[in-house]
């Protein structure tokens, strides 16, 4: 089946068609400007390319609920030229085929658990840690939902007495994960960008202690099998071992569970290339149909 | 039909004999000793009352996947006399019917869910405040399982500097959720029980902070429809209002949410007067068949 995949960023909006094993026949990129603008640019890439189906895994917040009168819609995002936009009915009318529609995280965790490393694993999640930190969760084979979708990327943290920023850079919480973790955080705490830092020790393992609480709330509340990292600062390959530690460190051998406790292969990186959204959007698109 | 229930806690066995609507007929309880003493006795309760089904909502720790060698098992528990114990298995052999199997709270999430006030609600949480804190967690409409089951009684909390009890008292976690929150920490902290302090507002303003804590952590990770508060501690019914009161301070505006923001049917005690336990054992073994 040809399908089309939209992973509409606050920064760019990739699309690219390819079909439901997950091969990419072609992308391209355009810059995220305002709906007015974008969307069309958007339509033209995919009209008359014979697509059966579009996946879109989207930036948010955006209306997740069918029985919603806004449901396809981005709804209350700080992008407020993309405040409710109903960039899902747009292209169900304008190409007249199914769509598929979820939030960005939940694309690339479909990416993974469809076409990566966690195939077939239906207890699932994946955080971006980047810019922001989001969260996609799947639970007994579904993406989780529910009255709205995870904002994990807020949940609260023990700040470390040593944190020479303890505050955090949340404007709703201070220092929530997003506040401590995300990369404007690591900049904002130490001066510097991160990518500057690789060899500063005391730079990972702070940041390593608070994605570690991440792990340890993660497996509490959601006992997945497998939690994976992508996003930009988890190109800092070096976080992984920390992690790994340091989880194990706050969990302190109250879970007895071998897929937890293999953590080599709980608690990994993203395997697909960066391409986990848009693939994940192809999985969209399939079950639209 | 006839079915059979078995609330299998750590201090006491309730037993009933109900139907799928949810009614009751008779019910004893055991007191829970070792499983040579106490599994017999529970078997003559059942034997001879032409059930069609059992459902048992267990302590734990349980294994409940169903490809293992040890499903139906109470697994690495503290109490010992309990370790590795086909508890399942046991019922399945001795009364020749279908058992269905879960933890003790995701019983008491599935009775609210089935029978009580969060009908229909495919999105919901149970925590039992109690002598420990435990979670039961249905997304999707599906009891949450995964690699083990949810522990989220141990998540990581973020402590008030006013606490005279910083350190907590989990054995594994200092001030995790159950070593700050539950029973046995109030009257460890103030040095009397939680019921004779009923009046003392720092008492419950503190509780309130860290069950606060969890409500937010519970909201931006599992994105539910409703959070059913149970257990001893919750009987102290002030609560509520602080409670709710806290996680509106702590999310601070950050979720948009109708349902999360209506917090008076958001944030709920228990509706089925102590009984959604073993109503939901009705339900597991309704389910078994």
């Amino acid at each position: 089946m040809r399908i089309g995949a939209l992973e509409a960023g606050g920064t760019k909006m990739v699309c690219a068609i390819g079909d439901e094993t997950g091969t990419i026949y072609e992308q391209e990129s355009f810059p995220t400007v305002t709906p007015e603008e974008t969307l069309p640019q958007l339509l033209d890439y995919f009209k008359g390319k014979e697509i059966e189906a579009l996946g879109i895994a989207c930036f948010g917040p955006i209306d997740l609920d069918r029985d919603s009168d806004t449901y396809g819609y981005i709804t209350t995002t700080p992008k407020t030229a993309w405040m409710n936009t109903d960039i899902a009915g747009y292209f169900a009318n304008c190409l007249n085929v199914p769509v598929g529609f979820d939030t960005d995280v939940n694309g690339s965790l479909l990416g993974e658990v469809t076409y990566g490393q966690a195939k077939g694993l239906g207890d699932a999640v994946y955080y971006t840690i980047g810019t922001g930190v989001g969260a996609g969760v799947m639970s007994g084979g579904k993406l989780v939902h529910g009255a709205m979708h995870p904002e994990a990327g807020h949940m609260l943290l023990r700040v470390r007495e040593d944190d020479p920023m303890p505050e955090g850079i949340c404007p709703f919480h201070g220092a929530c994960l997003e506040g401590m973790a995300a990369g404007p955080s690591i900049e904002k705490r130490w001066g510097k960008k991160a990518i500057e830092m690789k060899d500063d020790a005391r730079v990972w393992d702070l940041e390593a202690y608070y994605l570690a609480q991440c792990m340890v709330t993660t497996t509490l509340m959601l006992s997945p099998k497998i939690i994976i990292l992508g996003g930009g600062v988890m190109h800092q390959t070096q976080l992984f071992p920390l992690v790994r530690e340091k989880t194990r460190e706050l969990l302190n051998g109250y879970i007895k569970n071998d897929t937890v406790n293999d953590m080599d292969h709980y608690i990994v990186p993203a395997s697909l290339h960066d391409d986990q959204g848009i693939m994940g959007c192809l999985k969209l698109g399939f079950d639209a149909v």
